[in-house]
């Protein structure tokens, strides 16, 4: 390794402690900090961020990168080098370019309009009150929109602004990309809900029974444990918001809440976050990238593919519960007594179009997400005013789910992540449905009898695959390189259409 | 605040910053960090540490303090400034030259030498292998003369090695200012245990009952709330060894363990613990000063006379239980069932002479302590060579304990300290127990019926003055002026003495 690599991975060895530091703060804030500590520990919080920032804009990582041949137009620098250097190079490269072409100026009136519109989205969200928050989003789209011209340089040039937003969350990925996976999938998802609504309702009646924390508790280990979490690497707390957090390379937390009248809520909480766990604890970029930004994952829709590909494909299918079965109905205590192992795995995956996106099923998800997809490149481009905004809303929902929100604050008021400037994000969440498909049937394609190992207890062979072919690289590839390396094709989702449309034929019956 | 003062605070605040952070990350470490993050960990805590330390010695707080006029000879600056500032600079030159003065090559070695030493000595504690740690002790105490003479300047010039350790611990002590103290002390000590043994001994064996950890755990938070923790500014968790740890100025958080067999274990250990974090949450150095060094405790002493006092004093007076005893009883479940008010209170007080010092009594400790000082400053003097120590404690330990270990693990090698470079620590220990009965005794003064408000459950009495007399100006006085201005006089041993004599009259009926 030249001195100038050396150095960058030093210096971003650094950069990761200072990051895993944070992890450390927000972790505590979310779960044990007591309450009157929050002041305070928003300045810790800020010292550490801050000195992150600073290192990673310094410019001896700009010289090293240049050093090393690394430009905007040409990340991944001397073609000399060997190709996890050249591949740490573009992730550096990257990161570098995105924190330091920004006006101070710029990023100053983008934090400040965060904090602005996020506290006037949860005002105006709590009194149904859209016109109060207008203006703020219509400011925010303004600055997104300065934010992405000043991004669009080096190899972005040219790109229109919610390309450059996109490509922030999904590296690689434009609108045109996009829209073309979502347009099939768009038609398929409306008409499997049509099949779906023609049949008789599932009954889940029953997952509302009472069920204790400390059973559920019971359940959240024993599918820890069942998944090959390593509790020495790990550990599982209670929050308001379940979430994972990496606090180092052999650190990352899980988090999961119980809902007395709904256990399925922390069953699939658990598996879904122990799915993103296993992702960054087997990320491996090759020996002298410990501890740097390749080991950074590919991406949020890949680290989406993984949680949703445990909690749904493998968490909501009759394999799983087969050899499984037994066991949760002994940890529940008597919440599934009388429930046999058909109703049961019916009851998992009712479809049933609602209002919210965080409540949704597989097949409605998808929807909420191309409805947030159109609207926001609407506004982005201009063809949608902010004011314009719920009416827009309203009818794309009729139009996708055929329900009509009674209010904004079920409606266009219910995500907070346009309040906070994170337009381009929501895809992701879709994407990640659509790689998991996509891989598992890779997956079925190395191992025929995937579903019988499954269905015999042997999770080891789902991991080691995803092990292998998505986790180990972490950020060496693009996301795109990914799933084409792994799968042997560019994404499409007519992997996840014909997951969906296998499995509702099974659950309803149509 | 003239622009010098200000940066300083300014300075300083970030320092404390960076020192909470530290708190948290270790604090994580040894409550809830998974096992195998414990190396990263440790770089994450040299990382921040070394930030920390960084900051502290830069020149600038140096040329800011000459600027304010506080040199070493003359810590307190100029006379015009206000007495708080005088008070700060005070602090802080202490601290900077501390940190300043030593060569880093001697920093570097003690650092070695501190790593090697507690390996050899986990190691000899284990095999009870004395010679095999002896040189490390020999090197050791070297190492700390070199280091006391490299501290012996300004106001500590010509002091002798072990004064200038006292004083990094005690500020303001010496050896011939503890000998004073301890020489009435270890007299009427060794009379009481005399006394004591004299008499039939207290019967304890009911505390060995067994109390489940829920059950424990509902007495600590009990204790918690009636001795007026904040529950929104510290917490209670589980640790192997129990402590008390600052991670902000509203965020103090204690811990405990629960021996199923011996519930009294985690009730006194919490009652102390609290006492530690009711100081550190109610210092309050004047407005401007808040997260400054000078919203530090005053002493090691002074916070062990704190949690001395309620663990102690109050724990175990017949006073406190007097309203809380059919609490307690209730909330251990059948732990006590049967056992009267009188037998209970007689039965945490029994005193009887041990071989560890962290399992003494109150009587006992004392002279655990003394021991402990009188061998430190004879090796410090060079009067006691590395290799006699096992000698000379088995020797003290007859002379003032009346009883002989049986190996070294339970004599000279029991304590962690030496071999960690701690020599000067140990006296802080028994000094908490001394300042503890004179604020007592101060206390009464002020509010003659001090004990019958204690019977009455009114415990914000003591808080009160505690807050008023010794918490609130943190580290603007130093610990001999806190009992001079708070109880009128030097500190002497004489009131523990009579504290102590009174209690024991009572329990063993002398």
């Amino acid at each position: 390794m030249r001195k100038e690599m050396h150095r960058l991975v030093e210096l971003d060895r650094e950069i990761s402690l200072f990051i895993h530091i944070d992890a450390l703060l927000n972790w505590d804030q979310e779960t044990y900090m007591p309450s009157k500590a929050v002041g305070e520990r928003a300045e810790q919080i800020a010292l550490i961020e801050g000195l992150a920032h600073e290192k990673s804009i310094a410019p001896e990582v700009g010289d090293l990168l240049e050093a090393l041949g690394s430009t905007s137009e040409n990340p991944m620098g001397d073609p000399a080098l060997a190709p996890a250097e050249r591949a740490y190079l573009r992730v550096l490269r990257r990161s570098f370019d995105r924190e330091t072409k920004l006006p101070s100026d710029l990023v100053g009136e983008l934090a400040r309009e965060v904090s602005l519109g996020q506290a006037a989205w949860i005002e105006a969200r709590a009194k149904n009150d859209f016109p109060a928050f207008a203006g703020h989003l219509e400011r925010m789209v303004e600055l997104k929109k300065l934010q992405a011209d000043c991004l669009a340089v080096g190899a972005s040039a040219g790109k229109k602004p919610y390309d450059v937003l996109l490509d922030l969350y999904e590296p690689g990925s434009s609108e045109a990309s996009m829209a073309k996976v979502f347009a099939l999938l768009r038609g398929e998802l409306r008409a499997l809900l049509d099949k779906i609504a023609s049949r008789p309702q599932v009954d889940d009646s029953f997952l509302h029974r009472n069920c204790p924390a400390s059973n559920q508790q019971a359940i959240s280990e024993w599918l820890m444990d069942i998944m090959s979490y390593d509790p020495g690497r790990g550990r599982l707390d209670v929050v308001a918001h379940p979430f994972t957090t990496t606090l180092g390379a052999s650190d990352v937390r899980i988090t999961t809440r119980y809902l007395p009248d709904f256990f399925v809520s922390s069953l699939f909480s658990t598996m879904h976050e122990t799915g993103h766990a296993l992702y960054e604890l087997d990320i491996a970029p090759g020996s002298g990238f410990e501890l740097t930004r390749l080991a950074d994952p590919a991406s949020m829709a890949i680290h989406e593919s993984q949680s949703r590909l445990w909690e749904n494909i493998v968490g909501r299918s009759a394999a799983f519960w087969k050899p499984n079965y037994a066991s949760l109905c002994e940890l529940a205590g008597g919440a599934l007594g009388g429930v046999g192992f058909d109703a049961f795995v019916k009851s998992i995956n009712k479809v049933e179009p609602s209002l919210i996106r965080t409540e949704a099923d597989e097949v409605t998800y998808g929807l909420h997400i191309i409805l947030r997809f159109e609207l926001e490149s609407a506004l982005l481009s201009g063809s949608l005013a902010a004011k314009d905004l719920p009416a827009a809303w309203n009818e794309k929902m009729k139009e996708l789910l055929g329900i009509t929100p009674p209010d904004d604050s079920q409606g266009c008021l219910q995500d907070v992540h346009w309040s906070g400037g994170l337009f381009g994000y929501f895809p992701s969440y879709a994407l990640g449905n659509l790689y998991g498909a996509q891989f598992w049937d890779a997956m079925k394609v190395a191992m025929p009898d995937l579903e019988e190992r499954v269905a015999r207890g042997d999770l080891g062979s789902v991991l080691s695959w995803l092990k292998t072919n998505v986790h180990a690289s972490g950020s060496t590839y693009l996301p795109g390189e990914i799933v084409q390396r792994a799968t042997g094709s560019a994404l499409e989702s007519s992997h996840f259409v014909a997951y969906l449309n296998k499995k509702y034929q099974a659950v309803y019956g149509f």
